[in-house]
């Protein structure tokens, strides 16, 4: 399935068989991811900068404040990749060679756009509902000065490519009688026990 | 403690509180972590791509096939930027505002150099003992068409900031009294219960 016509200059080409373009991978990964990564040329070279977003539809939303020099940057319409990837096992194979990973991740390149004034404060509760589902209607919502602090960008779902490994090694046929433990080790992100945390006592 | 001397233009700026520039802080974040995001300009523009690393003394290296468009252009010296972000919990604030995430992350510039032949052997052992220690006196060892096939690039450890969030919401003053509960939910990366795989079954 291919929902999106991404262009040929942003399709895997690396492992091309693990490429998946359709709206439910795509979507899978980027509701799972907590964090993205942000690639784009800044004053000082290139940048990959770690950013927490939400997918709001067929875009994907991130914010920062806007007096960053990283948000003017991609306020003002930088080329952009942004990369979400969720690491899902260690594989190790009876070969050095076929050590791999099995992962999840989605790129997609294009430029942001601000989102304006009057969509803002939508646009933050997408944020808030994906730290805690019903958050939003629990906290103290932004008020004007903060609304005006916060830059929120949206990049538009088009040029979309998401990458897939599962499953064991790939071990050459001449190795698989070799006496080395072969397999996957999972690996997953959890959440923990909620720490509580009293009035006053801020940031550690 | 500053023990790398990193430029103005890549100390971190925004919550420059939060910033280390310490080798301890440094080295616990790039030991702890499983990819990097390695942002570069490539022909088709701006890329933050997903790699497998591990660090060496004072320098962090990559692999990859020496086929690949992206690995070409970071071995033919292209400026990057190497993140390794790690994340430690969801910080719910009584406002939507101060809501955040605690996080450990390392960003380095630079240039990163193909790693001689005669060297390969050993960079590729710390891929493999990164992956499980004792890994590399186990598994078959790469042979010549393998350590051919394999591009190791190394990183130096130069150009480097890292940044970390712990502790609790920065709620204000006059929010404190609001009836909503506020703390961390930590999160964290766990390995799983092992998976042997039979001899034959590859990738799924």
């Amino acid at each position: 399935m291919s929902d999106y016509q991404t262009s040929p200059q942003h399709r895997v080409r690396q492992v091309a068989r693990r490429a998946h373009y359709d709206r439910e991978t795509v979507h899978a990964i980027l509701d799972e991811g907590l964090v993205a990564h942000v690639g784009f040329m800044a004053a000082g070279g290139p940048v990959s900068l770690p950013m927490f977003y939400v997918r709001d539809g067929e875009s994907v939303l991130v914010h920062g404040s806007r007096t960053s020099r990283f948000m003017k940057t991609l306020a003002a319409g930088a080329p952009l990749c942004l990369t979400v990837t969720l690491i899902d096992g260690l594989v190790l194979a009876r070969s050095a060679f076929h050590h791999s990973m099995n992962f999840r991740s989605v790129m997609a390149h294009g430029s942001a756009t601000p989102v304006p004034v009057e969509e803002k404060p939508r646009a933050l509760d997408l944020f808030t509902e994906r730290v805690e589902a019903g958050r939003s209607r629990v906290a103290r919502a932004a008020n004007a000065i903060e609304l005006k602090a916060t830059e929120i960008l949206r990049l538009p779902l088009i040029e979309v490519a998401a990458k897939v490994r599962q499953g064991g090694p790939n071990d050459d046929a001449e190795d698989m009688d070799l006496p080395v433990w072969a397999g996957v080790v999972p690996v997953s992100q959890v959440p923990g026990v909620p720490v509580e945390w009293p009035a006053g006592k801020v940031e550690a």
